[in-house]
């Protein structure tokens, strides 16, 4: 009994996908709320999963030759006008402090929205000769945006992320530093979210505010909704030029340096439950599950379970002493069947059952998360059995992810085709664009679908535009978007 | 001459310690600024210490049953003021929010200056019954306090920190939490930061605002004046009556929680510095070294110099997979002299100079940044003899810290004597006071000294107040205080 309620307690995905994501976000301990509008709680099962982000992250970003630093949280108004596609982006999504303390502000100050305009401030100073070339600068840290609607993870008024922001001496270089983090970031997720994405270029009218080029990863969630997922933006000189940030170059000539800014945030474990999670809960890839084994006693009173789930436990966390397996012993006074569903809700990848009858045989039984699979493994074979099946499942869930993905990817030759589409299906559709925003207008306007990208692996899907007819110049992935 | 030029850039400690402090901070890269008054950047080499204080400090707070959550960065002006004696201490000294966006907001929300009445207002909810206890959690974030004067590290509008926020069934173990995060800042301040600090509590004048108890440990910097360097404090079932935060317990009563916070900052920086540093510059403890080892290689462009600089590199890299040695070549065009002068001035533990003379000889040069000791090493002994230094650095650096917070430890049993010993000598003066906060405040207005805590260890001095001459109640801890 106690155990359906757990389970029933979630709404099925393909009754209301909203609400089962609210469900398991909440049935999975990830948030809780506060009196702070807009803004969630993440509990420890949901910063947890950030911390492993995080951690993963930040040693690809530092392989590259990045380095943290911390920039104030706040920006003065007059800092952010500098820049005027850049203020005009985010002036109308921001948080003004007026004052400090019991005093009014001589000039008020907005909590950063994101930090290009600090970093230009702090570079202009900080970058004199080509020497001082390149900064390759990074901060993890909490950015505010003014939202009306907010969903957690998805969209809140605060959240947290990374932001990378780097000055190159060449455009060349610039351009390279661009295109290097979209690929960290889309290995990330594959390797490590099993999320397959899609790398592209966002057409103008979707591109950064201030940014000469913006390159995006796009995944697919399980309702057919796109989720951009990271972006990476070339800014060319157009920053440098606003804040005056110039170097001397070798043969003494002062030049503008070229600039990129980069970000991925706690949206990420939105892309996570959406892309992997089923009616039963979370489903974590073990990359990012912050508990990867649970060890369930059964009949746990009876004599040496416990002793040998503790054994177990010991055995399996001393595998790998750089990279220790993350397992538990659920010894609470739950029963068996609640302790599977509660597993279950939180998406711990692999469960491992022990109880009297499984000592006598010399045995346990090792239950995948993701195929429910339910496997018998001699205890002798526990510590080669059980990284070996992390793996796999990490590997399986990327496949299960991309197939889903790709079985819900249309193509539209004409717009009868496209409307179509989108009517009856929901997933990514890739279909031929002339270059003219008009026409991205009347498709949002018309079928609230946007331009996700344009990919890098680009196919000839017709030879006019889909919308207008004209001449074709990009084939684009169109989506309904989160 | 280039050499000369970046050490002679430092002002001397005993010429002028403020001036010196904050060239060390600037020469040393750990501070840059913007236009952000009040607040500062961390450069990569200054947050690269608080990663690693961050990392250590973090495992340890595991090791008790922490767990890590994230709380907004907004408290509602209705929630500030729930809790009196808490909004008295901090609201003249929060950051208001009165605009989001274009609209202005219904109530004006503080950037949190401390989240204790977050933590309530989510504990409130998230706390049912006696199984939702104890919550033992943390937070890592920025805080912000509208100061006017500020100081790189000891005092700036914006922060980082920890605070951790427990909840509790009973009074003892809140109170026992309350001690053993001290003991925890305590020891790693000992043992990773090599700075020995006095644990105590805070009288009533000097306690945390909403406390029933606080605690702190107080370190002694180069210059005699003391640091508050972590708090941990104990509030009773205050706040829990303020907020309403109640659990039923086993026997089905409804009862308040018990409840304490905790935190250090990037204040333990400034600690580091003032502690450790010399007329060279920054010392750092092997433990919170970004680099630990720095190698340079003389006349580097002779044949097989760089190539053993690196080779050197790789091998100490390698020697512990676990916790590597954090080793790097110094290859730049810059003379040697320039770079000697320059890890000094950053406070890498130890150098190793090497040579086409070494090479001949098999051996290189180790010298250790803590006291200028130079040891000849052969090659081959390399690996097992920089491990063992680094230990000994850590060791010899608490030790040489200890000895200096010794020698600057006075005691007086009268106030002649008191007035005395503060006008002649700087450092933690031990007296005896009758616990009235009249005499406090005497001593604060007279001599700008104040209470730093009452050791746990306590000594009898005298019989009677060093101020008023009444009964004495408590051994104090005096100093002049950051």
């Amino acid at each position: 009994m106690a155990d359906k309620k757990l389970v029933e307690a979630i709404t099925a995905m393909d009754v209301d996908f909203a609400q089962w994501y609210t469900d398991v976000v909440k049935k999975a301990e990830l948030v809780g709320y506060t009196s702070v509008k807009g803004c969630v709680v993440l509990k420890p099962a949901g910063y947890a999963i950030w911390e492993l982000i995080q951690k993963q992250l930040d040693a690809q970003f530092k392989a590259t030759g990045v380095e943290n630093v911390y920039l104030p949280v706040f920006i003065p108004e007059s800092l952010l006008q500098k820049e005027k596609d850049h203020v005009e982006g985010f002036a109308p999504e921001v948080a003004w402090v007026t004052h400090g303390g019991l005093q009014p502000l001589n000039e008020r100050i907005c909590v950063r929205p994101t930090s290009e305009t600090l970093f230009c401030d702090f570079y202009k100073d900080d970058i004199q000769s080509y020497r001082d070339l390149p900064k390759v600068y990074n901060q993890w840290c909490n950015v505010v945006r003014w939202e009306k609607e907010t969903r957690p993870f998805l969209r809140s008024r605060e959240f947290l992320w990374q932001e990378g922001h780097t000055a190159h001496a060449t455009q060349e270089e610039a351009s390279e530093r661009t295109r290097q983090m979209l690929n960290v970031y889309a290995d990330f997720c594959e390797k490590v979210l099993a999320i397959p994405v899609i790398k592209g270029q966002k057409t103008d009218k979707e591109k950064f505010a201030g940014a000469t080029e913006t390159f995006t990863i796009e995944a697919l969630m399980h309702d057919g909704k796109a989720l951009q997922s990271g972006t990476s933006h070339n800014f060319g000189d157009g920053f440098a030029k606003a804040f005056g940030i110039q170097y001397t170059d070798k043969e003494n000539k002062l030049q503008y340096v070229h600039q990129t800014s980069w970000g991925v945030s706690t949206r990420l474990i939105g892309a996570i439950i959406m892309v992997h999670g089923d009616d039963s809960g979370l489903k974590l890839p073990p990359k990012v599950a912050p508990v990867q084994v649970q060890i369930i006693p059964i009949r746990q009173q009876a004599e040496g379970v416990l002793d040998a789930a503790y054994d177990l436990q010991k055995k399996l966390a001393d595998v790998n002493i750089t990279n220790p397996i993350r397992v538990k012993v659920d010894d609470s006074d739950k029963t068996p069947g609640w302790k599977f569903a509660e597993c279950e809700m939180r998406g711990v990848p692999l469960r491992i059952e022990i109880g009297p009858k499984d000592l006598e045989a010399g045995k346990c039984v090792l239950v995948r998360r993701d195929t429910a699979e339910k496997i018998e493994c001699a205890l002798d074979d526990v510590t080669t059995k059980v990284p070996e099946l992390l793996e796999t499942i990490q590997k399986d869930m990327l496949e299960a992810a991309r197939a889903h993905r790709d079985a819900h990817t249309y193509s539209a030759k004409d717009y009868e085709e496209f409307v179509k589409v989108f009517e009856e299906k929901s997933g990514f559709v890739k279909a031929m664009w002339c270059g003219d925003q008009a026409c991205e207008d009347k498709i949002k306007e018309e079928l609230a679908v946007t331009s996700r990208c344009m990919p890098f692996e680009q196919e000839q899907i017709a030879d006019t535009c889909v919308c207008c007819g004209k001449k074709a110049q990009k084939m684009v992935y169109w989506g309904k978007a989160y």
